[in-house]
């Protein structure tokens, strides 16, 4: 049923589902329920240590003999603006007012490594089939070792001009990244999110710009969003946000009932990072943004942020929560990973069934 | 090769696709040609008094016998702001200075009128097979007597709850405005720019959400994107960008220069005409938006701007002109209406083909 092979054929997979890799979402156990139903698995790798990243690979190993992609951030890391962060922070005092903190505390916040020697060493030794790549690409020399292993090299376009540019820098194929998509938009050479295009007009650009698969990311809630994606030229799909409610997804309980509650919109925000990543609106991005300008730099916007979402989110809110969506979130589902990849599939070849009246038809 | 034939027989066209009514860029010649490629035929009644959108339905039954929809916007018309007038000219000062122009000059601006009781007589004598509305619905009484001619009503909706609404108060067929849709947004509930969602998570949703047919709309450039439309459930699609750069569309050359060279992004500004639409990027937009709040209410806002309109066009600059175009404007082609509507059937047709290989390989 699936009209362009390649990508299939070149991984060993069933289907042409990717699981997005989703870093604090997506773990070990969302992987291997994905490869079971005969997608490809994937473990986000950017906010693990080396050590997190070799266990998390050792259990998917020991779970299901299929692919593996691992993917990687590729920001360049900047230093921590200390005005900045002082300035982020006096702008959220009234917020450590109102929760009776010390607008001094500090909190664990998430911390997003970017590739480099050391995961490239990792990759070497650890041998997945895929290797993919958010933000951009790696130096010219990681890269070549990453190419050196065999594995496929994926990385997010947000533009023709940043699937060009994968391209021409070595990538086997190319995930376009609709603005639709959940988290972190993957722009390098974009700087506006206002002129981020969506999934229906950027897939089928890049599909004709690039020689390469591409994979259509972003809006896709269901086989029927699979089902265009293909119409639009996709060889596979990425998928995460369809993940995002099942059991082996880790998203914190208030994160799962704001899903599936389906009552807030999405929007771009670059509060909780630095940088533009969708998720659900919620107080924060409506009384600071969604988008606002000086923030202190990727990632370290969130640490401002990381005692106000301690003490929300034990009050039981998600005030200062980063709460990652896609816009086709409603569509998502209480339903094991493997079930989801196989509903996929079936609503798929239904909807590819329903534009193919056949022959008395025709 | 319709899978869904419900519009199609309703309105005796022969393919599901629907000319945008393009307040500006189309006319008479631009309907009469669609509709003698099968599609429904559209003209934009916003900008005309009776007079004129009497005299462009007379020209489009001349020249062709098929159904034609009349459409018109439903804003509440609201008085004008003097003070945000003056703001808004103060902040375009610097503009007035570069050009040599006094900041006081006046020029003709677009106005758009909403529907009304005059406008209302006007459909009942010229009897539309089908009329549409943007900005909502009109006032009840004046919906009962539209419908009351047997006009097949549609409307836009930019969201699942406009969608409910519109049918709760008597849509026949819910047009779902993704946020890719080059124009003006049809928000009537909802109010944030920054939550509209792009057509590949609202369409699914509303099919979802209402028992009408549902037209799709925003970002698709070609056969492709119909397909796609198709495959998320769209009874029809309706398109206006893939029309922009026929010898029918009655855009200024600027525009069309700008559309053909296909350099610029596109994104959402409300600088224009005071609400959200969707155009090329050109230097008002990067330097007074793309958004900005205490702008003069729709559609006075292009006012101040008008005499800079003018002035920059007898330079052959766009910089003040309102250049709209969906996200999806670069796959656009110069050819007349017709050849268009005839290629969009013939790629929709091939991307069907392509996602069905047959007996053997199903």
């Amino acid at each position: 049923m699936w009209p362009d092979r390649r990508l299939i054929e070149r991984l060993g997979i069933e289907h042409p589902i990717l699981l997005a890799p989703m870093a604090g979402a997506g773990g070990p156990a969302m992987a291997i329920a994905v490869a079971r139903a005969g997608g490809l698995a994937a473990l986000p790798c950017a906010m693990l240590d080396a050590e997190g990243i070799a266990r998390d690979v050792v259990t998917v190993r020991a779970g299901t003999p299929a692919a593996l992609n691992l993917n990687f951030f590729c920001h360049t890391p900047q230093a921590d603006d200390a005005p900045r962060q002082r300035a982020w922070r006096e702008r959220l005092a009234p917020c450590y007012r109102e929760l009776g903190l010390d607008p001094a505390t500090e909190a664990a916040a998430a911390n997003r490594s970017p590739f480099d020697a050391t995961t490239c060493a990792l990759v070497e030794s650890l041998r997945p089939e895929v290797v993919s790549f958010h933000f951009g690409l790696p130096a010219a020399d990681l890269l070549a070792r990453v190419r050196a292993t065999g594995a496929l090299v994926l990385a997010s376009a947000t533009s023709v001009a940043e699937a060009r540019w994968l391209v021409r820098h070595g990538c086997d194929a190319v995930i376009a990244q609709g603005v639709e998509a959940g988290g972190h938009r993957g722009m390098f050479l974009e700087v506006d999110p206002a002129t981020q295009a969506g999934t229906l007009a950027l897939l089928p650009a890049i599909v004709d710009a690039v020689d390469v698969p591409v994979i259509a990311a972003g809006g896709i809630g269901d086989g029927r969003g699979i089902a265009a994606a293909l119409a639009l030229g996709a060889a596979a799909v990425q998928l995460g946000t369809a993940y995002l409610r099942t059991p082996e997804s880790l998203v914190s309980p208030l994160h799962r009932a704001a899903l599936a509650a389906a009552e807030a919109p999405t929007a771009l925000t670059n509060l909780f990072s630095g940088r533009p990543a969708r998720g659900l609106v919620n107080r924060l991005m409506r009384e600071y943004g969604p988008l606002s300008d000086d923030l202190p730099p990727f990632p370290t916007a969130g640490r401002a942020l990381a005692p106000l979402k301690q003490a929300a989110e034990a009050l039981g809110r998600t005030d200062f929560s980063s709460l990652w969506a896609g816009e086709a979130y409603a569509l998502a589902r209480d339903e094991d990973a493997t079930r989801v990849t196989r509903r996929l599939v079936d609503e798929t070849r239904a909807a590819l069934a329903r534009l193919t009246p056949g022959p008395a038809g025709a």
